[in-house]
Formats: structure tokens, C-alpha cells, sequence
């Protein structure tokens, strides 16, 4: 029989009403003749109490308490659907991480999952048509035997670990929205669903702010090879198409995606700084020098620009880092400034980054000029570019953000 | 070093400001040099709405999923004090019940504790001095691997099982009462804590209305010899008397027990029926032909009198149900007349019961005698009367309850 795994996040269980049209959605897939394990996180607010709790606690809390507290908003949502869907007459059980197991690593808060054990769940899918009912969000360490927590976002995680595992046909994702964009829809009116996107295109899309899914899950995902769908837990039955086809995107390999645009989608974000370093000495080991203490201030830096010298001597290097770290940056900088010799430090918090992503890129040259120059014609000043094989990066000046990504995501037919 | 366990109930951790309360009793303990291992209920209130969502979810709920829902209370208590501990400078860890692990027999909601591993606690003391913060309430059924639950009250249960699994030198438990006492302080004011009670005593004390602790960990109490000490969650530095005795009453052997009162408490209960069957065939299996169908329809039967038969032919024959169950017990009652045959059922719902607990009563002659003087004195009319070796229970009319209770704390000098 063919299998599935049904992710809910916490809007769709927010209540005992939601959780309902969740068993109805289960159902359905039920009388399709799937078998099924459903990954659900806590009740949309669970978390952030527990969360409050615990920093109520103590501000510097135990992460294994942290997680011991956090995972049992999960454990409750499992165990109300496992109810609910028998209250239908449909055989469930629930599971939390411990019992299956998921074995993670030891990161609390912050787990990866190392293996899941799927061998119980098939039983039952064969001898008691069960329908597994799966806390997401947590896991085991097996040597501690501590429960773990995978982080926000993490039943995306969970749902995609699960579904491979038990080799699951689809993973689907049931979410707020309905699917992929091309950019988001409140940018471009014209934004469209995509059908089909490839992993490698929502990884650059979901860290560059599309955020549908937690990251790690995609990844996960593409090395699993588990076909990812997203959907609306708002669909209903009318909202699927004659052919039995339901509204969504279909995350997968980009074999399954047989007509291929040049550009899929278009990214951005606006909470972006820019730090040049001017007339930096050009010697090994000053990139070093200079991200070595960024990275010990915990700063996140994105895009990195670093230009041949054209003296031998000196060059300027450019990077991105998050709006709110632009200060304390600057600050980091300004005390290696002895160590790393350079001229001075400049910079704006006022710049955007725009990113065309597109696996059609690999084969089609001059996607990237294109865009120079439609951007030229609309008086849009590039500061910087990044590139990489699937995607180029665009820093601007943030209050031309609108227009460029407008711009771009007509240049590239994404307007349809 | 001294091994305590320390149990809280739900009002005792009902926030965060409760809990630090809590985990200040708790460092008190450790500071005077103990091993602790505390046990924690739910905050209070969380159960019930748990309990709610299962039911909205579905009246019939599977016991199973109920468990792993209504579990989730306790395992964020545990959490949040050891966050708490540990947030005062106090080593501690959080425990579930599967992680000891406690087992359980497989009776979901209702579940008995049959092991309980305290190898890994005792382990943790020696070498981490690490408080041990176990959630109560809950364990596990090894086969299934499920969470158990233990049913309302569980928790007291739980402090004492884990007290004999460590060989704890005492259980204290704290609850929002100092102690137990020699009747209900609202009917009688000089009604006086007692320093000591009997396993069995308390027993009576307890069944009988008396609602300090579930009478389960009494007798788990009892079986293996836990001292167990009921002392208020409320106490301050300054209710410890100088010799270091804090307020409060151990439960323990008899043995413990040196000035022996022949009378210890007076318990009553005003939610009582009188259900009298008239003229029954005094014949083998008409007990059985009685009680069983009322066992049926879940009526719990209390005192039963059934005197020997004066015409050797019939007999009449007196018991107790909840006022709320009169109604119903009557009913069952008369379907069953043809095949019991008696000739008529009376009875009445403004009955009390008042009960006279003592170890002493064992050796001491005329104790019953002298109460039914005394009442009789008051104009008190007895309807009935049974009596066991540490007990016995008189059945009056209700509006009489409280002066019968003050006539017998008086002859028996428990007003001091």
C-alpha cells in the first residue's frame, strides 16, 4: 500500500477543532488506501509558554530541562489526535520520540537526528492498519537517554526523517500557505505557486527568507531523496483539481522536473548590512583575522566580496552581516584593526539583498546580465554581487527592493 | 548520609513563584546535609485542562492516549524545579517515569507501581550530590513501552514507592495542611494535630474522609515501612521549634508510637443513604443476589449490618451508598425482588456516619460502650453500628453530625 507521511504545525492543531480537521485530512488519505504516520508539533502558543517557564526558571537554564519541559507540548498534541481519530473509528496510536526511538545527537535544543526507527510503525500499518500518531520536534539521546529537542522548525525535520525511514511515497507538509512562490505575494501581485521546485532551489529559497520550511528538513530531504510536498491544511475537497491533482509544491530531484525554467524564484531580504574593509593588507591568513573574531561574536556574516588586487598590495573586501549586528561589527573590527592592518571601515544598514535562484542557470549563460541591466534601466545602483551555481545575489540600496525584485520576477516570465 | 524524599503537590507549584518556593525547602534539606529526591505533581489546574481536552476530543477516550496527554503535567513541573535548583546553585536532573524507569501494571489511568529502579538516584547522589526531581503520577508498562498514569492523587504514591526503592529514612509530603488531625478543625475547634499515627489508623483516617493523601500510598506505606511525615508546604523557618522539629504528623508503625492514645481521630462523612431491606430470606447466596448487581451499576456500598435472624427465616438487612447513589440503588433494588424475595426496601438520605479510630482500641475494653452513652445522653438515636478491631462507625441522623463529633472528641480527651 502505498505510504505517507502528514506533517501539522502548530497552527493546524492550535485547538481541539483544528485538531478534528486535521483526523478528517488523515481520514481521507485513510479511505485512499494509504497507510500513515502523522508528525504533529505542539498547539500553536504551547511552545512559547513552556518556553516563558523555563526563562522564568532561570534565565540560564539547563538544555536538558529546557528540553524535558518543551517536548511535552508536542507529546500532547499526539496523544489528543490519537483520541480524536479513533473517536473517527480509525485505529491510531501515538508516538513521542523516545518510544520509536528518533535518536538525535546530543545538542540539546538544537539536536540532529542520527537514525529513526520505522520497524514498529510498519508492523502495525500491516497487522493493525494503525496510524501512527508522531510527536514532532524530539528525540533521544541514546547514551543519556535524555529527550532532545531539534530546534524551531524541527517536525518539518522529524516529518522528513520519518518518512524516510519508512520509505514513504510523499511527505507532505500542511502549512498556512499553500505552497511555493516565485517571490512572496506581497511584494509582486503577480507571484505565482510552483509546482515543482528542487531541493537544491528551496534551499536557497527557504535561507533567503521564503520561510516554509525549516532548512535542515530540505536538506535532509535531498539527501534521503523523500519527495516533499507542501500544502494548505486549509484545502478542501473542491480545492483539488479533477485529475485528483491537490494545490501545493512538490519538493524533489530535479530528474522529476521535466519543464525546467531558467530562473524558479526570487529572494529577499532586507535586514542586511554592509561592511567594507578598506585597503586591507592582501595577505594569507587575513580572511582569517578578520571573520575569526566575527564568528566568536556570534555574528552571522552572508554575503562575502573579495576583489583581486590591483596594487599586489591592498584590496577591499565587502560583506553582509543581520541589521542589528551592524554596530557591534563595526565595533569588532575596529578593535583588530592593529592586528589586521587596514585603511578604515565603512559600511550602511540601509541595503537589501536580492537573490535570483534558478537550477536552469547551470545551462543558460547571461541570466546574470540580464539582470544588471534591467535594474540599470530602472536608475537601481548594484553595490555588490555574489554568485554561485545556482543562484546570484544582488546587494541594493534597501528602498529599491520592491521595484528591483518587480523588475527581476518579470525579466525572468515569472509573471506567467 | 540521610535519605529524604520531599513530594509537592499541585497547589505547591502552581506557578513559578511556588516553585522557587519549593526548590527553597528543597536547598534547606540539602544544606542540612540529606540526599533528596523530590517528587512533584502537576501545577495546579494543568491536569483538569488536560483532562478536558481529552474529553472534547472524544467522550470514549483510549486510556492509553489519555496517559500520554495528562502525563505531559508533571514531566514540565519536574523540569521547571530542576531548572530552578539549578538556577540556586543546586545540582538536580529531572526524571519521568520511564526514564527511572518506574513500572507499572498495565492499567491505564489507574495503574499500580510494581518496581521502582533507584540504582541510577543512588548512584547520582554519591557521585554528583545531584537532587533527583522525579515526576509523580506516572510510570511505565514495560511490554508496551506506554506511559501509565496512576490516577488522581497518584503522586503520594509515587513519593512512597521511590522512598523504599532509595531506603529513604522519611517521605515528607507537603501539602497545604499541617498535618493530620484528630477530626475536621471546622467542626471542632480544639481539634489538635496529632504528632503520630498509626499505618492504620490513618488508613481509617484517610478512607474515611480525612483527605490528606491517597489511601494507596498509605498502604504502600505500610508494607514497606516508610515514615511518612505530612507537614505544610506553607511552613516558614521560624514553625521549626527549637529542638529542630518542624510541624507536622508521621505516619509510621505502631511500634513508633510510645504515649498510645486509645482513641487517635473521629471521622465522619454527611454524603451518606441508609438503604434497609425488610424481612430478606435469611438463606446462602442472598448477599451475593444483593451487592452484585449494585457492584454492577457502580455503586459502592459501605457499612453493612445484617443482624442474626430472630424467626430463623428472615432477617432485615442495613447498608450505606453515596447520598447520590440512593436513588439509583433503590431501583436496582426493587428489579431484583422477585428473584431475592423480601418484603420491602426503606430507607433514607440525611444520614451520617461517624467513625471512631483507634490503635488502642485493640487492648481497651468499653471504649464503643462508652460513646453510646455519651451520645445517648445528647438525645443522639444510633441507627446503626459496625465495628472493627481499630474502628467503629456509628450511623446517625445527620442534623446531629457535628454535635455528635464534639461529644466524642470531648469523652475520648482529644480536646487535650
Amino acid at each position: 500500500m502505498p505510504r505517507l507521511v502528514m506533517k501539522f504545525g502548530g497552527t493546524s492543531v492550535a485547538n481541539l477543532e483544528r485538531i478534528r480537521s486535521v483526523a478528517r485530512h488523515v481520514k481521507r488519505e485513510i479511505d485512499a488506501g494509504h497507510e500513515i504516520a502523522v508528525v504533529v508539533s505542539a498547539m500553536a502558543g504551547a511552545t512559547d509558554q513552556l518556553v516563558g517557564w523555563c526563562r522564568e526558571a532561570a534565565p540560564l537554564h539547563d538544555a536538558r530541562e529546557y528540553d524535558a519541559v518543551v517536548s511535552t507540548g508536542e507529546q500532547v498534541t499526539a496523544g489528543l489526535l490519537a483520541i480524536t481519530l479513533e473517536g473517527m473509528g480509525v485505529n491510531a496510536r501515538s508516538w513521542q520520540g523516545w518510544q520509536l526511538p528518533i535518536l538525535t545527537s546530543n545538542a540539546h535544543a538544537a539536536a540532529r537526528i542520527l537514525d529513526v526507527n520505522g520497524a514498529e510503525l510498519l508492523k502495525r500499518f500491516q497487522e493493525r492498519h494503525e496510524v501512527a500518531v508522531i510527536a514532532g520536534f524530539q528525540g533521544l539521546h541514546k547514551e543519556t537517554g535524555r529527550i532532545t529537542t531539534l530546534g524551531r522548525g524541527g517536525s518539518d525535520t522529524s516529518a522528513v526523517a520519518i518518512a524516510a525511514a519508512i520509505a514513504a511515497e510523499r511527505c507532505d507538509i500542511y502549512t498556512d500557505v499553500d505552497g511555493v512562490y516565485t517571490t512572496d505575494p506581497r511584494v509582486v501581485q503577480r507571484a505565482r505557486r510552483l509546482d515543482r521546485v528542487a531541493y537544491e532551489e528551496m534551499l536557497e529559497l527557504a535561507s533567503l527568507g521564503a520561510k516554509v520550511m525549516q532548512v535542515r528538513s530540505v536538506e535532509l530531504g535531498m539527501v534521503h531523496n523523500v519527495r516533499i510536498f507542501v500544502r494548505s491544511s486549509f484545502e478542501k475537497p473542491e480545492d483539488i483539481d479533477p485529475r485528483g491533482i491537490p494545490p501545493g509544491t512538490l519538493i524533489c530531484g530535479e530528474e522529476e522536473i521535466v519543464e525546467q525554467q531558467v530562473v524558479t524564484g526570487i529572494a529577499f531580504s532586507k535586514d542586511e548590512a554592509q561592511i567594507s574593509i578598506r585597503r586591507v593588507q592582501d595577505k594569507p591568513g587575513i580572511a582569517a583575522a578578520i571573520f575569526g573574531p566575527l564568528a566568536e561574536a556570534n555574528i552571522n556574516v552572508d554575503m562575502i566580496v573579495q576583489n583581486v588586487s590591483a596594487d599586489g598590495a591592498t584590496t577591499d573586501l565587502t560583506f553582509t552581516v543581520p541589521a542589528a549586528d551592524y554596530q557591534r561589527a563595526t565595533e569588532v573590527l575596529i578593535k583588530v584593526k592593529d592586528r589586521v592592518g587596514y585603511e578604515r571601515v565603512d559600511g550602511a544598514n540601509d541595503v537589501a539583498k536580492v537573490s535570483v535562484i534558478g537550477i536552469g542557470m547551470r545551462s543558460h549563460a547571461g541570466v546574470a546580465a540580464q539582470a544588471f541591466k534591467a535594474l540599470a534601466e530602472k536608475g537601481i545602483n548594484i553595490r555588490a554581487i555574489t554568485t554561485s551555481e545556482i543562484k546570484f545575489s544582488l546587494l541594493i540600496e534597501a528602498n529599491y527592493t520592491e521595484l528591483a525584485v518587480r523588475t527581476l520576477h518579470s525579466l525572468y516570465d515569472l509573471d506567467k
